[in-house]
């Protein structure tokens, strides 16, 4: 939870730079609320146990949940962060971060906009946070749902293939390209003229040069859709020039993004320094998904949306397998109030009242007469970094002897000189 | 979430000072962990469905979780906080803050310790929070469970209806003392010689002094149980003197808490100024259970625990009711990059990619050629308090406007100096 709290902390304060509130929504919600929301995936939904009332279950991810709300509410603006627990009856893989329980973190702008400008700031957003994690180099593929389709109707896929072709696809990042035309024609029936075409395309990799070279591509530049897409991901790279982050962002044909519900431009993160022990996959994903919500209304108003989710049991695991057991603290506790003798339990609790009061984070130990080395010792376990030490000398003459655990350095203070110099030394 | 947040660090702020650490549990335990914990209550546990694997249920609090945790993981010293959401298939009362999905905010502290130490501490952290949050004035009542058992064996209650009798005078807070006695009488067949002698005691309310007496009294002093008890009343009121807090505590003889697991020390707050729209109950409450981890422990072995929860939803709906709505920020934006002519969007998105990579709460509108007003507008409705606007003139003289919104004053700032501006006039 220690190490948690600092992933938390800044990924919180980089949605509030950017003008997020947050939302809360119940951990459950209707069955037929999820219902045809997740194709396959459905059968890992928990539910509810009827016990009279509403048929309900577990939320499986936060996005439904939120297009849910905002039809719900109306609400047709809104740019919020979610940080909370979903739900998957699946097996779970402790290594690689997968959960039957575990923490989404999703940063989602609602709203008619114009193009790009939310979208090019969601990538700015998922760069500020791999960049302060500090998880080493990173890319973050983008693509085009409009792209990918139009590309799979110029290359020749028949429209009801488009789907399945697409999640084959997206196997690319775990299977080399001849597993993958193996699958699309001997398992899904796609002719191999087709399948070929398909595989020059996905091999493309670029900026807004590759963008405008294919809307140039006598082939794909038969596809309105595909043409919509490229033209805002030549928009989009415009922008990401402005906010300097083009160094890591690729804009990369072969990334399909598995979820039905993504409309527009799509992307991913992931760490390129990975090393084999702690493989982790993708660190960030998202993309636009304007149908949505209409979905949940009603009258099947639509409410644009673009978002991205932080991939953070992923990011846990990384951080946790590189953090030393023995130099995370659990607390933050800047002082013991310790005694040098017996019976001084009193002048303890009187002193450490003191500093409670004065806002300073101080513990004692639960005993009448604690021993003075396992005061020190209990110090040096937890780590903390001062202990107020007091003995019948001490209080004769109104100080208190601090010692620095570190250092063993022990200085006299007067009582009235203690919060100031216990705040000097430990809130650099 | 902007009010519940505020609340949460004030409280977290305290439960850290206090040298705790956080702990997470799962949302669901196995079935069985949860029967028989919760006695008539437990018809309101959430049971998940039957879909193969493992029957589980929703957490019903997080005391239970926190024992079943202790004994799974050997833990025999801790201090740890926990702010998570229980279910209860309950009938909800908005207004008083119950709903069948709300926040506990549990502090505990376990371990073998010198008596009422770790107990006082307890009533120091609910003392700090009430005071900080600042709710009005409050009372923060004591008793213990064996003086309540002592008290019911001297008054001649026979021992199988000790938990009914107490859970009767468990009600003397929302019935008169006749409805009490009615009950006790005439629905559990206490003899009306008993029911009045129990009458005077749970009349009584003091101090350390109170408790002197008792131990004087001739018929509390026959019972060794209230005797303990009444000793530890004793050295907690001292241990609360050297604290300062000794103003808000009362040891209440009618103080009785329903659940069966406190073994000693029981309090609970409550809010003395609370006006009738938004009576709330109590906002505080806990005590020791020592015998709780040991039902989870194959080997019986025991952890002693104290601990307070404290009551955040009521907490919250004080302070929503308290709260007026169009002064409460969702955001913490302090400011917006705004453009007073048609063509700025680069410039706009340029100089917030500055700011937010200063660390600055920045904020702009999608559109590419957004009207000064609306900007403007914008501000105020979402309490932005400065804007900087970005003009030809300004690009050319390299400055930046910079507004302040509530007195809309303007002057224009070098692009150099403009970060250390608005940390200047937004970080007080």
């Amino acid at each position: 939870m220690a190490i948690r709290e600092k992933v938390f902390n800044t990924i919180i304060r980089c949605f509030k730079r950017h003008g997020a509130e947050t939302i809360d929504t119940p951990v459950f919600e209707l069955k037929e609320t999820l219902t045809g929301k997740y194709g396959e995936d459905s059968k890992l939904i928990y539910d509810l146990k009827d016990q009279g009332g509403e048929l309900l279950s577990l939320r499986y991810d936060l996005t439904v949940p939120f297009a849910r709300y905002l039809a719900m509410n109306k609400i047709t603006n809104i740019k919020r962060y979610h940080i909370a627990k979903v739900y998957r009856r699946d097996n779970p893989a402790m290594t690689r971060g997968r959960y039957r329980e575990f923490y989404q973190c999703d940063f989602d702008i609602a709203g008619q906009y114009d193009a790009m400008i939310p979208d090019a700031e969601c990538l700015k957003i998922v760069h500020e946070i791999l960049n302060e994690l500090d998880l080493g180099d990173f890319r973050i593929k983008v693509n085009d749902r409009r792209i990918l389709d139009g590309m799979f109707a110029v290359c020749g896929v028949p429209d009801d293939k488009f789907r399945t072709i697409c999640s084959t696809v997206d196997k690319l990042d775990k299977m080399s390209w001849e597993d993958v035309k193996k699958e699309m024609v001997n398992e899904k029936g796609l002719s191999e003229e087709a399948a070929d075409q398909i595989g020059e395309y996905v091999s493309m990799q670029g900026g807004m040069d590759l963008a405008e070279r294919l809307l140039q591509d006598h082939k794909m530049s038969q596809s309105k859709q595909a043409c919509a897409g490229l033209s805002d991901i030549k928009l989009l790279f415009k922008y990401l020039q402005l906010f300097h982050v083009t160094d890591k962002v690729v804009f990369d044909l072969s990334l399909a993004r598995g979820l039905d519900y993504y409309t527009g431009v799509i992307y991913e993160a992931v760490l390129t320094q990975a090393e084999e022990s702690v493989s982790v996959g993708s660190v960030a994903g998202g993309g636009r998904y304007d149908g949505l919500v209409g979905m949940f209304d009603p009258k099947g108003r639509r409410v644009p949306c673009v978002g991205v989710s932080i991939g953070i049991e992923r990011i846990f695991s990384i951080m946790e397998q590189k953090a030393s057991p023995q130099k995370v603290r659990t607390t933050e506790v800047q002082i013991m109030v310790a005694s040098a003798q017996k019976n001084l339990l009193e002048e303890r609790l009187q002193l450490i009242s003191e500093l409670w009061n004065a806002g300073i984070k101080a513990e004692l130990m639960y005993k009448k007469n604690p021993k003075l080395l396992s005061q020190l010792q209990y110090c040096e376990e937890a780590g903390i970094p001062l202990v107020a030490i007091l003995g019948e000398q001490e209080l004769k003459d109104g100080v208190v002897k601090l010692r620095v655990v570190a250092t063993r350095e022990e200085v006299d203070i007067s009582r009235a000189d203690l919060i100031s110099e216990i705040k000097r030394r430990t809130e650099a």
